[in-house]
């Protein structure tokens, strides 16, 4: 990993959940979660990880950089496929170990060609996929 | 942690992308995330993480049970709070590690009593609080 870009320090304990500070709380692994949601339909499309330099090229960008957990690299969303995610919003959780981006999704979001990640829905003790 | 009730292997590759069958990809920790929205509203609520235990006793009951990692505990969501979360459906994403539940939400998600964890959004460098 390339030298992380400055953010502030996480507060202790319930302090993180009331300052007006973004304050990120990287797990041990230097990740938060994001779940991506398209912002004119309010579908959610796809969940992943980000670390620091991640969050930094996407909020200075307004195109959303993920880190890919897999290939252990950072990655801008649709840059090979050309389905890219530009930022319209960002939301924190209480203790900021994990956002919520509302994004205009270019293409499909899931690398299957479906819309969404989410595709599949536990019915009847399978998963029945959906249109 | 207690034994985990039995889930099949998650397959390897794409395989787990196309399979009709449950098959969680737990990570080195043994978790998946899990995206709670409103059944209602579709608005996301909050994320937290599930082991094997978990996720079934999810299915098993229809109320929404978590593993909280700062405690290290299985946790019924609204267990102390009386907010409790019945599942309406869940779906997973495609490499299954990731679940997103529509919830039957009562009272706020959020232990900090809003209605979502997600109650601050980033605007002008800072974060601004949403009612």
């Amino acid at each position: 990993m390339s030298a992380a870009p400055a953010f502030p320090a996480a507060l202790p304990g319930a302090a993180n959940e009331t300052t007006a500070d973004l304050r990120p709380r990287f797990g041990p692994d230097g990740l938060i979660a994001a779940i991506a949601v398209d912002a004119a339909t309010g579908a959610v499309l796809m969940l992943a990880h980000m670390n620091a330099e991640a969050l930094r090229r996407t909020l200075d960008s307004g195109e959303v950089w993920y880190w890919s957990r897999s290939r252990q690299a950072l990655w801008r969303k649709g840059e090979t496929s050309g389905h890219t995610q530009h930022l319209v919003e960002m939301r924190v959780d209480c203790d900021q170990d994990a956002v919520l981006l509302r994004v205009a999704q270019t293409g499909p979001a899931c690398h299957t060609a479906a819309q969404s990640c989410f595709y599949r829905v536990w019915r009847d003790g399978k998963l029945a996929f959906l249109d």
